[in-house]
């Protein structure tokens, strides 16, 4: 029996494809570049007959209508509205039959109203449950955010989705493999485990949603704050409509020159490290790095900002045009030649940024005037600060700069060093002179044992 | 947490790599070729520390010395003397901590008397255990076979197994993860599922261990009639030293003539499918497709066999070298260039085989003198037959050809045509002129609803 | 400086990125497939500027618009007519400079009226000539045919070509590099030699356009006998045209009941071995070995065929797509999940063909009624045969199939046994019963040193 | 005719596989890591029967011997002492037959005393020479430097080397095509060309040793000033012997704790760009940029030395490792877990580099006392420096600090930025505080027009 997960680097995707028996397979929740699923089926001789969407998706754009059209596939999904798009929609309760393999889908809402579970029996495992896709209702060590759909009923979600997971996932059985939409890094859940292998049975002896009561578990949801980045509007958009095709590659490789009047169109986003930005950058350029680009590039652009990309090899260009079209981004326009290198060989004019550690921030708020700003989500934030910090999530920065002289001297921190980096790529766009990455962040600071505060005793 | 299976194809072996919290990782029973572990951990960025072995394997040769000079690591077994080469030798129940995660020990004799299961317990999954590395103790779907130490105590040996499954493994609960030695293909097992991820709960529903009792569960494995290939001996040898790094490669890439001059001094080996091997190959070759050598090469040559391979392409040639040498089998001396087809290209000697289909062969029983050949192991032809046919399992064929004249049609078939076509080959060897494989074997047999026959109501 | 060469296996096809300094590059006769060209590009940091064509290729689809389109590149040619789809068209002697490199476009007619060689001057190598891409006016050992545009004029065409060679490309100096658009292999010329590298210096000591007289040279080329494979005036028709991409790939990987219930809207093509095919093959189906699909299947199938394919591996089904593409056919199908392995599990009916050897075959022809069919190119036949031979070009076969009763025993052979596996399967197809494909074919028969026969004393 | 130049990145060094016909092959200078020819010989199903060495190579370890000993090839060279552990010595014009391919020695001294030339006949090109593997006495627009047997004779071996590419190479004729040992990138020549195509033909019209007279060409040899990295000596020992295999990795991945301990038995080198290394690195620690490793550890590291990295990704490492070994230096011992992003999460400290641009450079020349250092090799500076500039080859700058206080604003320039991320690494090493690396370099300052001043009117 063929099954794998693909992961979505950046964005904590699981999408998985399952073989069925009699030469068919079932890929579940497709992301929009289907190629791997294409090459899967193939090299494992499966014809992929359908396409299980466990919920709409906010976060990436959906793959289902590509796949389909290239396959034959049938979409299928539960029978809510939000479902417009879909071939088959199951009723709760109602069987799909794949092969030796039955589906059955269960109605688990909370999350979002659609959402559905699919619990799978396989045909040489007894009656009991073999897995089951449980989308954004239940995660390995956590569960799905409340607040989506409408921020004043998070607390009233939760308490859908508790009774989702309880009354129809839990009596799967303590058995049942957990194969949920998400993993660790999802801006889907804040607590989601580095863990892939889970059952049910280790999750009700561990996860928050089984281990608190039905009113600890609201109280818990309604203290979770995460953030929304814009882009999620536009999610919601795409993912009503048959789905759209990775476009044509129409990128252009730009020489240092033309790449400097082309530039004045778009943003530029700088795909390095943090410390190579800190090294050298091109003057008002975003810095996200690499791997950071599907969770923070839609708090930068949206669908239809034109985006020129400073990159360190061609292969980060090309992950990250596939990092942006999964988030339905496909306006990059061009890339500069050779990366930074071929810039500053031409004498064109290049911008620092200071990075400082947690030991030399220490050191410096003993002697002199210095600003921190602390860029984490706020429930990180919530959990303990740097004494005297000032907080504003990296994501609404630029709307929200800190009071501050132009010429103060600021420590930016988040939890290592990355959001940080943007963080200060924004305050340098925006005219502040002296900004400092603390490397290593809070993370740092706490291994060292240095001070924290809670942030209600602190400037907010 | 980074976590992956290995399986390694032809043999059903899992090994596993895991990472354990701290950059540290451990790697549970490798192969000897370890380049892929070193690969996962490098880019996972993991420092593999431990190497647990479940218990001394019997069908390949390991490779946790050369892993453990490369890396660093320790050795970990149980502490039962078969055991001899490792470095920590865990008394049953002791616990080995590695980062954060926790493994413990577990005595599981049945299969072997040394074998061991280890318990995994990781960080966030609460109390419970997470998995289970059982090695051949308990399987999907199947366990260990208990003929292998001793086939007069085969019977025993089920009990001993049984209890250890009941009492050592059972009480883990049903939620835990089962990571066995093997999967499905496997020679240490007949009947393991072609599924990879299973729970302890899910077993306890449908594996035999678990549905039968103990008598029952005696008498299931007392009937299990599973060859045993030659260089098991070799093995159990070779696995009870430090192990051995693969050989540097000194394979000669030959040319047809200097083919049919060394190709004398050993085994010609033509590693195409049955289909290519009956249209044409060199006379006295043996045919053993690709994908079958792991299974089933250790029956026709030794460690000290010089081979001399016919392929279809280099990569065919790299993986079957590889395969060989996972057997402990490192004397693959030559391959002819080009294949055969620069073979017959110099007007040198081919010779054919005769294929034949199910509808073909029933229609000549009605008609004339057709000696049918099963070349089945003997579990799956006391499971049925084509009546009228007589049995040599493929292993022992060429110790044991049947009574028949050399002029005689033989239609030699097995559950597809893969193993038939090893017999064809070593009939053809022998001397037999009119030799047909029946390609699509019972299985075609059966979808065509032509009869069957028990075997005790045919010649044996 | 960035160069490569790409070779397009099957067609003897080769284009060239080229960089030019300044960051830019140009693409010679590109394939349709452009993806290479891209990555190649990416990794050497350079923007694709121009396209250059050498003339309209006939024997595959141009890979030009796509490239243009997904780069912003101009495509480049000379002034003919027959270039009515390029953005810019070169006098004859007229120069493009493309960063610091120059290209003088040099009228070369002959092998086709527009044909244009671009001679190149790079910035480091003083004043003479570097390289020039001769497109198929002069090969490594060969020069282009003369007798596609109208077999009437191949004569006249020959001297056209001539001069094309002596009076344009000859002057550009003994040190200039060849880079021509096909190597061997290729349908466009016959003698092309086996070797890429070459000079216009080695060229004038050994090739027939040098050392040939020009009477002596058109007589040469009268005596060539090519065949003309019916897609190239698809190719004339569709290289007219701004190019299409590669489509999206509609492929159904088909069970085998379901491949038997399709097939018949079109035909089977089998992708493997002669020797596999003669082992065990779908009655009715053709056999085309993979490497021969671009040079045979234009025989066999045109663009709007619909195909189903027998392939033994999932790589092999993704080549035998892409080279279809290449020469104009979008339409396969399906293909048989599984390969024949598992037609012949479902029972379902198979067929088989003779081989032999030509040992056997000279045995054969002393005792009893053997006709032995040769199914070269003519060329190849007029050089020498097997006394007693008929011939029948395989192109024309299923048109001009040999005048035998059915029944009779029939030995097909061709230079080594590929195109003879066409041959056998068409025959087959056609009712012939006893039919034997002699691998090796005449190669073998010569290194026997077995008597041959010049086609005008034999049975024509 | 099978043919491919395999570059080794860095060293400027290519190496070649020629297939010879009758399914052999050669292979010329071999380097250390062999695994590439083997598999280019399996996919080209060759033999490799042949390897020949055109000098004794002092810029990189051979890989003959392992080569031979995993193949059966005999080592070929010319018969001069210094190839003491060659099979096959071969005299000046003795010919060597592959196949269908002849080989001539040709004696070419000049570069080193023993250096040979293989002018290459093959079979369907005639009676003209076909190419040349001329090692280092000519490269494609360069010659070899004539300073390494004795710094001393460097002219006399100037005219040594002019007369052997007169007398024995010229005559092979214009259309030879030309196969040197190096191209642009290596020690071995200053002013090689990026362009790898060349014939002897195009080198008469352009290369110096054919376009300046004997006289003038000792001058020009006389005044080349390259350096010669230490580890030459080393590589000089070694390539008299059969050579090495690569060792068996044994790199350790260490946590940042381990590292920062382990650390202190060697040297740190940090292969991140000098833009990253600037953002932050390891106090103490070595920058080298990847690629630029080949040419530079051989300044910093012997083959003694114990060796710690810090990488930016697992690729990165593996060819940071192959790179040193391909220079002989097998002791790197352990890399960080995780690059400087886990080091800086520990709170570990970490230091900092400015970084700053040629506008900014020129600026503060006005305003303030910078001093400026040139750290290119003597032949760049001598062509021209900034006004003011100090020169310190990097290679000697560990030995010959610039007399300057630590506490003194030091800029630091080479001709992009490289070379001086290594220099500035090692002033920081030494204690100077304020120390910038001005990225651009030369190239920049250049761009901008600003002046140049000639280094005898510089303080010296």
């Amino acid at each position: 029996m063929f099954f794998q997960r693909l992961k979505t680097p950046g964005l904590g995707h699981n999408s998985y494809i399952l073989g069925c028996g009699q030469g068919l397979a079932v890929v579940i929740d497709p992301r929009r570049d289907v190629d791997e699923y294409l090459h899967l089926a193939h090299i494992n001789e499966l014809s992929i007959a359908y396409i299980l969407e466990t919920h709409r998706q906010e976060d990436f754009e959906f793959g289902s209508a590509p796949l389909a059209e290239m396959t034959g596939a049938k979409i299928v999904s539960g029978c809510h509205e939000l479902f417009g798009h879909t071939d088959i929609k199951l009723k709760d309760g109602e069987e799909l039959k794949v092969g030796t393999t039955r589906f059955i889908a269960l109605e688990t809402p909370g999350h979002t109203p659609e959402s559905v579970t699919y619990a799978v029996y396989v045909e040489d495992a007894g009656d009991k449950c073999w897995g089951a896709f449980t989308g954004d209702a239940l995660f390995v060590g956590d569960t799905g955010r409340t607040d989506l759909p409408d921020p004043e009923k998070t607390g009233e979600n939760a308490g859908i989705l508790y009774d989702s997971v309880h009354d129809r996932i839990a009596p799967l059985g303590d058995q049942t493999l957990l194969y949920p939409a998400h993993g660790s890094g999802s801006a889907c859940g804040g607590n989601i485990s580095a863990r892939d292998e889970s059952t049910l049975g280790i999750e009700k002896g561990s996860n928050a949603v089984f281990i608190k009561s039905r009113n600890e578990f609201r109280d818990h949801k309604l203290a979770e704050k995460m953030g929304r980045p814009p882009y999620f509007r536009h999610m919601e958009k795409v993912n009503l409509l048959p789905g759209r095709p990775l476009p044509l590659s129409t990128l252009q490789v730009l020489k240092p020159g033309d790449f400097q009047s082309r530039m004045k169109e778009g943003l530029v986003i700088d795909i390095r490290s943090p410390e190579a930005f800190a090294g050298a950058h091109i003057p008002l350029s975003y810095n996200i790095w690499l791997d950071g680009i599907p969770a923070v590039a839609g708090w930068i652009a949206s669908e239809s900002t034109r985006i020129f990309l400073v990159v360190e090899s061609p292969e980060d260009m090309e992950q990250a045009v596939t990092s942006l079209a999964r988030i339905g981004i496909d306006t990059v326009e061009g890339v500069l030649v050779g990366g930074l290198e071929t810039w500053r060989e031409q004498g064109l004019p290049i911008a620092m940024l200071g990075t400082t550690s947690a030991v030399e921030t220490a050191d410096r708020m003993q002697q002199e005037q210095v600003h921190l700003l602390d860029v984490r989500d706020e429930y990180e934030w919530n959990e303990g600060c740097i004494p005297g910090a000032i907080h504003r999530f990296f994501g609404y920065l630029e709307q929200n700069l800190p009071q501050l002289p132009k010429d103060s001297e600021i420590v930016v921190y988040c939890s290592v060093g990355h959001r940080a980096g943007v963080a200060a790529s924004i305050l340098k766009r925006r005219g502040f002179m002296h900004v400092h990455n603390m490397l290593g962040g809070i993370t740092a600071w706490k291994k060292l044992d240095f001070p924290l505060d809670t942030p209600d005793r602190t400037e907010k």
